[in-house]
């Protein structure tokens, strides 16, 4: 096992009208930035919720941040909680939201240009505390302190993160996805099992502990992401979704072993480029990822395919191809498609991908940095 | 699911050196009690390397504080404490120290007799903070507010809670553990293993994540559980079972599940009265309370020794026995016996230990609160 340190500020909320405890954990003369998304929340009955617990604090409302928050909506939301000296962020919605809230918090109080924050790494302090209300389980963001957002205009998307713009609470009632389109749950699962398989499926390090935490979140998904599709009413389904979204990344599994998320990096290029949804360039990607780097992570994909998917057999090679297939097809099964050409990305366009990871400085991903841009054309050429 | 709220404050410090992170976690002017327990940390030079770093600090020394530690002997420490004006305590050594440092934390700006936080629930305030070095991988207090204090003039072994005296910070380096004698190995196993079986074999509520967990941490002790008695030394082996145990009981696993702790109240009896360690008496205890309680436990016992020990099928009856058995040979395999004749402890004895549990008011005991003392009796009886 690797050293390391962990702790997780977040306060879990969790179930059926956990959103009365919000009142209560507000500063003192708060004055809120109440941030969400594209107005679901105000048919679903969620938005009345939240404006009956803040309704002794002043309230500056905020909408419209997108899914990969934008960069220059929220620099107007940074500059809407300047103008009304807001002292507290309440983020409703799902990760785009509460990414947005994060860089919201960490640039309000920055001298400079914000952007600097995302691309260089620039320091911030006197960050504004944020409460999280999630309405799409899926990123985990609501309890870690990681932050993901998109500039169009340049065509990248960048992290940033920081301990001290992670949530204070989160609440997490399951009754609060009820209302989410299949599109959404679908993404939200394989975002949340892609957040395990880029903790898990590297290379083993004598951690069964974590080995055992990360199958139990794949299988908790598996079984229940096509329930929450088939039975979208069903609150232990969306409740065990939701506990395994956050758990799936809230710092806990990844402790004490390697870590890979090449992934996602790959990803974030076909969401800058072509806007396509977060889960979507993950199911992209995975497979074929999987596939060029068989030899790396045999012991890890022959493990999971055993205790998660059932794959045994003396013929090493079939069980890795069955093991890889068993991930795509699940993400099929979520009704997630699994190739470029699903999306009408062209074989031509890898090259603008490829040179997009090569202007963002992602030349060597993966856990044994081995993934270069060569690598990284394979497997988009597989993925194609 | 059940509803819960989840906040863990404690900071973990794993790996090897470790202890160097513990300096710029101390309060501004620390005057720190150092407390620890019977002088094995002298020998094995964890003093040396707790005192190094406390070096810029004053430090108060209180040693000697008992497995199942005295509430007589924290009095004492807490006297010391008052006396050198104490902002701080670091305690070195298991759970017994670490319970009995927030006992002290608590008591030291207590007004009133503290007896009352352990009888009566009385509240306190203004406790101090508290940091945990742990060389005893056990109970999981290094990571939770829980602590148990036994008063061995009156034969009672209370326990009380609260966030406020859980630590701070928790150093958990596995060599620290090296040189632990193989009894205080095999209780800290079974402890653990107790633990999280107090929160998972009870009754299913649909929350297999959190089974998962719980199925996760049971494989792990029991596949490094007799390799930390056959090879001390492997370093790898000690971080699972310390990694597991503090997993076991850091407040996890047991959100949103109906939880038991009926064995650990009846054992915490057998401690009080012969003075038996904490894992002995659970080892006493759970396999006769399985076979009691085996029909309100059923799904759940047929889960465990399928999942955990490969136990299947057709005769429910079997693999219920089988499985409690399982449970009882694993115990006995880390060398610690399982019926209260093993510990001279005779049958009529058995009047005094329910009078016990009546005394303190233990009479509803379990998920189900049917645990009364008709069905103590039988439980130990059957493990006369």
């Amino acid at each position: 096992m690797l050293n390391f340190t962990f702790k997780n500020r977040t306060e879990i909320l969790f179930g059926e009208g956990q959103i009365q405890e919000v009142a209560s954990r507000l500063p003192e003369n708060a004055r809120v930035l109440f941030l969400y998304g594209g107005g679901s929340i105000k048919k679903n009955g969620i938005f009345d919720d939240v404006s009956a617990v803040l309704q002794s604090a002043t309230v500056t409302e905020f909408a419209g941040v997108e899914p990969n928050p934008e960069y220059e909506t929220l620099m107007q939301a940074v500059q809407v909680s300047r103008d009304n000296q807001v002292n507290f962020i309440l983020a409703v919605g799902g990760g785009s939201v509460i990414d947005g809230a994060k860089f919201i918090a960490a640039a309000v109080n920055f001298d400079g240009n914000p952007w600097d924050i995302l691309v260089s790494g620039a320091e911030f302090s006197e960050t504004l505390p944020i409460g999280a209300v999630l309405t799409l389980p899926a990123t985990g963001s609501e309890s870690n302190g990681n932050s993901v957002v998109n500039r169009r205009e340049t065509a990248q998307k960048r992290a940033f993160g920081s301990d001290s713009v992670q949530p204070m609470f989160a609440v997490l009632d399951p009754t609060y996805t009820f209302s989410l389109p299949p599109r959404q749950v679908s993404n939200g699962v394989i975002d949340a099992f892609v957040h395990v398989i880029e903790q898990y499926l590297t290379y083993p390090v004598n951690a069964p502990l974590q080995d055992r935490f990360a199958e139990g979140i794949l299988h908790t998904l598996l079984t229940e992401g096509p329930k929450a599709l088939s039975t979208p009413q069903d609150y232990d389904v969306r409740a065990n979704v939701m506990w395994s979204a956050t758990m799936a990344l809230n710092g806990l599994i990844g402790k004490g072993v390697p870590q890979d998320w090449a992934t996602h990096m790959i990803g974030h290029e076909l969401t800058a480029l072509y806007n396509l949804d977060h889960a979507q360039t993950l199911a992209i990607v995975l497979p074929s990822l999987m596939f060029v780097q068989r030899e790396q992570k045999k012991t890890k994909i022959l493990q999971l395919g055993e205790r998660v998917f059932g794959i045994t057999g003396e013929d090493e090679g079939r069980c890795l191809d069955l093991t890889i297939k068993a991930v795509q097809d699940f993400f099929e099964a979520m009704q997630v498609q699994t190739r470029l050409a699903d999306y009408q990305i062209e074989k031509r366009s890898i090259d603008d991908i490829v040179a997009n990871l090569e202007k963002n400085g992602m030349t060597a991903l993966g856990e044994h940095g081995d993934i270069d841009l060569a690598k990284a054309r394979q497997i988009l050429n597989l993925a194609a």
